[in-house]
């Protein structure tokens, strides 16, 4: 069987990374800044609704540090309904204050390496929970695109699957350990986006993000194979939580 | 019989990617936008009547993320069209409402390693259409630039022409399996660009891409030697599509 | 015992480094400087309070050079704190007069290389005030990021504990030869930022910062594995010399 | 003998890319940009009566593609006179509507592989025309700089000047074959600028630059010790079509 | 003996690049344009005076190409000074007119690989005269950063001390040769600036400098351990051909 026959893919999925333009924010009369805010309360309220009607799921974070303030992850059934949200995001008065630093396209995704033993998966209930998840509200996220690397001798795709498999099982082990503590939800982009996979993890507790990506380091798969990315981490926004961040 | 004799190349090509300049956008007036929206249509007009008359082809996507907001692909005969191409367009108004973001610039070509035997291929139809073919108008997009690698023992210019041969023709037994669901137009871009070949890929199915790049990257020319640049993926897009997109 | 379980973890910490905007700050209105300080001052002193008060710690300096005009290091109990800072300054008048140039986000940290044995060490004083220390106000600030190497026969994460281990105390010992010379403190990201490590020296004589790291270069735990960012160096600031450095 | 001594150089060479301001140059009236073509012509004027006094030889072209909208090859005897030139060009107008986009500074030069035998070369006419030579008037330019890689045992630098020459001499067969096709100049840039070399092709046929560069990527010291930057294709420009391509 | 406590220090430097404004300088006014030449006059004047006093040392030159249109080279006691300097400079209208492009902070040293025997060094006239120089006013300056290579089996910090001095004694020899056309100041910036070394020649004919670094290129510390940043080269200005530089 093909290697990409046994992975599964889910909903779509657009993180949206942008900054605040303070400056313009500022300087906005309080009625623009009013009328900005609503329209993305309005939004928040969309997607509400769409994540009740398992249309999709929407996740808001603000980021720590300078290289964003904030954080939309859209999970959606289509690249077309993705598409149709950044540009009805683009048009509102309130984008005109933000100013977009990073992006990643990809989908939700199973790996083949876990994959279980008979019937069709997509009609598995448990499975399609997975693939079409509703992201936690977890107090903290941490998000990292990630490679495999293909790096002279150390090069994930000229092993074989039995090396993969053997591995990715005692990768699966330290996550395990973290159940309860970390949430996480595999994206694969092969083909989407400029990183083969991204990483979306949700804690309470945002030290468990470092312990457990500390701890997967030393672990052949990541400490051989593993390529990363800028790491991202933020706290829960909502609507409330997002007027106090931003009111002047 | 040396390497580059045995490419054949047909029509040169430019990707144009541009990202809206939304805030510019939204602030001009109804007419400076009703305006702006007129030229793009005579363009998609005159590009389609290119078409048509077999001078040339033109695909239009949008792109999904932040990366670029849509993508002209142009092939034309000749770089001096090509070039007064970007120009015309640099010089209305609606390009200022665009921000250019990336370009790529080759030419289409077939691979030797593919090459039939006999006859001259340039006087060839079918190989006259995959030279200068009519681009498809499938749902979505796929491009990526991409290089072979010469990095220490994994060196694809240091390979005999048997090795390369034989690699090649396993890459694309991989490809054929896509026959249907995924239309390919490689481009090479030595001497004329940052990467040695660009890879578009059409689908009305996006998934399609991921698993086919996905396949390919354990195929060792892709897995040893394929070193790749950002991907872009997107939806079709039409006057039509271009207005509901852009309509304020 | 796993790695991460062995490694302490105390105040998170924030580097928030900032470039002047002197165009912006030449043409403003002396009323507007004035007010634009009086924040700052503002800001100064309650940070001074948070730091008397024992419930964190700011170190304010001077960056020389172009990479920045002075840096913020900010250690707090939780990254909810850390945000509401950076959001609180943002809205300022005088930030608008900066330009945010390179942050870091971190959790201060004590190398399970060196851990002591015996007891909880959360319940540790001297431990403690390691963890949640008060920052110096030496007269020189140097901070540098850093990764592990993990490149082929020179990949940290492969090593044994005890490879590790033996490796870390002799370079802990180059460290304590510049006791009382240079205070450092260790700051860990992964999972939080994109490098794994972040270094902060405070000295009196900036001259023993290029010997400490001199040195330690030519020791196998920096020659074979130290991965480098970017250096920042600068001098002790505090609201005199603030108003100094900006009086117009 | 020194490998320095064995070289050659001629006059210093500056490549000039610039973009077009197009938002500006559309909004500037006509008047404005009357004048600031008038301002170019002067001096496309004036580098033409250098060129045929033999003072120094510059190429005029378009860049197609994002990267650039035309670069000046400047050849003159000494670095003043190219500094001069280029804050000559700083300060009209014109340049008001162009924005630099990259530089290379360099000097044209003969390799000591190819170093003849007997007499000062410099005394030597056809060694003088080829080192201060008049750049052709081809329909296309192709610009790209490089490196002899240094990277473990693919190291340019550690091999002996026997192999070297060997290597080079197998280099230029392939060079020879586009004789009459490809016209080459060499500028090298060795402790001037970030690349050791800078390769111009000039071309009617834009396809000979990629049949030429790709064949010899598998010669070995492309395969094994080149290092490319960025490719720059271009088409002829003068007055007149300098004026079609900026005509509004 | 610590490799540190082998290595001599002598004045702190700052390299600071600035690009000019063109569009800005060209749109101000003549009064604004002489009131900003007065300030540049009045800093170089006292430049002039610190160096007559031998409390500091500053080169002016001009850089050749797009990446910079002027450095100043400031040798002063403390990084105090360096950085009251740099804001003392971003204060003024003239400052306005120029863009910050790139800066290196460091220390002049004189390595220990050159350590002569007996007393102390810095009770040595001779050795102070080059640790605390008066900087050459030759017609062309080059600066290039660089590093020293730690990679796998080119790891320059791995090598014992023994191979390292033998290394730079015939990296030494060559340097000789340039000895009356090359002038050359070596910075250090091991935890100071991103770079481990600043390399600044100065010389009457900047053919040298291509032949010197070229010719070092072959030698083993150069060609297996260099690792090289940007190269800037100019021409030596001064108060009278600033003027002619910016006259508009």
């Amino acid at each position: 069987m093909s290697e990409a026959a046994l992975t599964l893919e889910g909903w779509y999925s657009l993180h949206d990374f942008r900054a605040m333009d303070w400056n313009g924010w500022r300087r906005a009369s309080e009625d623009e800044r009013a009328a900005a805010l609503d329209e993305l309360y309005t939004f928040l309220q969309q997607w509400s609704t769409t994540e009740a009607d398992r249309q999709g799921s929407t996740a808001v974070y603000s980021i720590v540090g300078q290289k964003a303030d904030f954080v939309f992850m859209h999970l959606r059934e289509t690249l077309e309904e993705l598409n149709d949200m950044e540009n009805a995001f683009n048009k509102t008065l309130f984008a005109q204050f933000t100013i977009p630093v990073y992006s990643y396209v990809s989908v939700v995704e199973l790996s083949n390496y876990l994959a279980g033993s008979g019937g069709d998966p997509y009609e598995n209930p448990e499975i399609m929970a997975r693939l079409k998840p509703a992201l936690p509200k977890a107090n903290h996220i941490c998000f990292y695109p990630m490679n495999k690397k293909r790096d002279l001798q150390d090069n994930w795709y000229m092993l074989s699957m039995d090396e993969r498999k053997a591995m990715m099982r005692s990768h699966g082990m330290i996550g395990r350990q973290y159940a309860g503590k970390v949430k996480q939800i595999i994206c694969g982009s092969v083909g989407l986006d400029d990183w083969e996979w991204g990483v979306t993890l949700f804690a309470d507790d945002a030290l468990q993000f470092k312990k457990l990506v500390y701890e997967m380091r030393f672990d052949e798969v990541s400490a051989r194979f593993g390529e990363f990315g800028s790491f991202y981490v933020g706290n829960l926004l909502d609507a409330d939580k997002f007027q106090a961040m931003l009111a002047i």
